[in-house]
């Protein structure tokens, strides 16, 4: 699967602005691929990107409309029916990341066929794997991991990739969830996949690679969440990571969702990750610590940093105030 | 998912013992369900049950006609599709366990509609799930963990519940694969489901109860098999299990379809076990542990149980040739 770019960016008569999350960490992680936005009404939230009608982006080279926001029932509304429509005659692709089916709807799909256009329906995976199967592969990968869900996998992902490149590592970001998918323009999203498949759909995302130096591979959810652990382990077999990060929000009290269940302290989530990716590369080691240290203030961040990385001893930073640099530079000696 | 019993056994045209493996659990633990089977060559293979023909064993009750085979790709041979779609039209309801899905034959479904029979793909899963909570339950659970898929899981879960039933305590098996479904009638096909719902899929298999005394849980696969791990971890979780028994080949050299991965000793599979059981069940403990023996004769095979019955220390049996009932009395406590 690989969704043709550039994107025009959909963002419906959305007026929530988390419910744009995805649009917009389209446009800060790939602003070369957004040519524009194409809002349904006045209200509709603003990513202060251009404006544009389907046929002026098409001209300007979009080939997908990216349906970019997420309701609550993640069906796709009526009101957007007629300019998805028009946007398959014009000759775009659709994508989308909701939880109905693009292809379900039979105008859509016939629309689509007609028109020899692509609908890319990146929450769901119908293709073929293969089950994992643990055999070492060539070229070195980094995974991040996670206390919980929504801690910053992705977000560090895409800095260490970027920072990586940076620094003269020549590394590809390998999406696992729907916004990373978008961004990368392909992609599987293993939580979706047939529970069989985690490890095999992971194998597949990052296969054996000799051209280029490092795939850093998109965690998801926690090995300690009792929601999604299995995702979590057989992402982490699939993967077998040379190099983790480990990635945590400072000051949350409890696993998403679930206040029964208070959070693990980092400690134990390393060693379980540890453990259990030694299954399929012995050598897997932790090699920095990403936390979101937006409860604190600056300075307090920055002390909890330091205290964090004389403890275990490894860097540890806030990837959106202080950046990634000094976890990227452990990767030089791989 | 409730599958209307008793059963007619479909053997189709199988020519291999090893085919009609399912077919062959499912009367060996409910004899009382199998009314008969159908075979459509005389050189099919027999399970020794009478041979009855659709409206013979209609008129004896049965309600489902059971698709008991496995064959390689998975799909319905033509030779059998005359067969299915007269039983329909006699009011059998059709149980499959092959990939491909009885209700994409347009006949039967068509048929299955008109007749107002169910399709049953228990390889399949469409229902609708929650996402695992980790909520304690009320209940007792024990559920069988292993070193690797296919070391006696099914078998010793089976052979617990009849022991555990005949001293008193009162217990229910809960299926977790395909032929388990079969047997019990119900249960959901943990492997097949999306990913994010293993440990949803569990929890709802063996809900909060109080009127009887134990669930056992068929498990899956092992944490240290790296194709599958994903799938035993998300189990444990939403297993919650107060009791865990630990199943295994002898003599296995490695990891099943994987000769670089080496068997795992069974301290590290019950460590590895006990350490993420006690994230939804901190009293979590391990009571015994089942071989399958077959490699060894059986003056060895119990001087081996013996060995590591004082090694662990805990009841140690091959279930096929010493029972379970050393295993059974350990629940009594709980």
């Amino acid at each position: 699967m690989q969704i043709p770019q550039p994107y025009l960016l959909f963002l419906g008569d959305v007026t929530d602005p988390l419910s744009v999350k995805t649009a917009r960490g389209i446009l800060q992680w790939r602003p070369e691929i957004c040519v524009g936005q194409l809002r349904l009404t006045p209200d509709t939230v603003s990513l202060d990107l251009a404006d544009l009608p389907l046929e002026d982006a098409y001209a300007k080279g979009a080939r997908t409309l990216v349906l970019g926001t997420a309701n609550s029932g993640g069906y796709i509304p009526q009101s957007w029916l007629a300019t998805l429509e028009r946007a398959l005659d014009i000759g775009f692709n659709l994508a989308s990341g909701m939880h109905q089916r693009l292809g379900d709807n039979p105008t859509l799909a016939q629309k689509a066929r007609t028109n020899n256009c692509k609908l890319f329906d990146v929450r769901h995976f119908d293709g073929d794997l293969d089950v994992g199967n643990g055999k070492p592969r060539e070229g070195k990968r980094l995974l991040t991991v996670g206390t919980d869900c929504s801690v910053g996998k992705m977000y560090t992902s895409l800095a260490l990739e970027k920072e990586m490149n940076h620094q003269g590592l020549n590394t590809q970001f390998c999406a696992t969830g729907q916004t990373g998918i978008f961004i990368a323009g392909k992609g599987i999203a293993v939580d979706a996949v047939v529970a069989d498949f985690i490890s095999g759909a992971t194998e597949a995302i990052s296969p054996s690679f000799e051209e280029h130096d490092w795939d850093v591979i998109e965690g998801q959810g926690s090995l300690l969440n009792p929601s999604f652990a299995g995702v979590s382990l057989g992402l982490l077999h699939g993967a077998q990571p040379d190099a983790m990060v480990l990635c945590h929000e400072v000051g949350r009290q409890h696993i998403r969702h679930l206040p029964h269940m208070p959070m693990p302290d980092l400690a134990s989530v390393m060693e379980a990750n540890l453990a259990a990716a030694r299954l399929t590369n012995p050598d897997a080691q932790f090699v920095g610590i990403c936390l979101n240290t937006s409860a604190l203030d600056i300075e307090d961040a920055r002390a909890y940093c330091e205290q964090l990385a004389s403890q275990f001893p490894l860097p540890v930073t806030d990837p959106v105030r202080f950046g990634v640099s000094t976890i990227a530079e452990q990767l030089h000696q791989f």
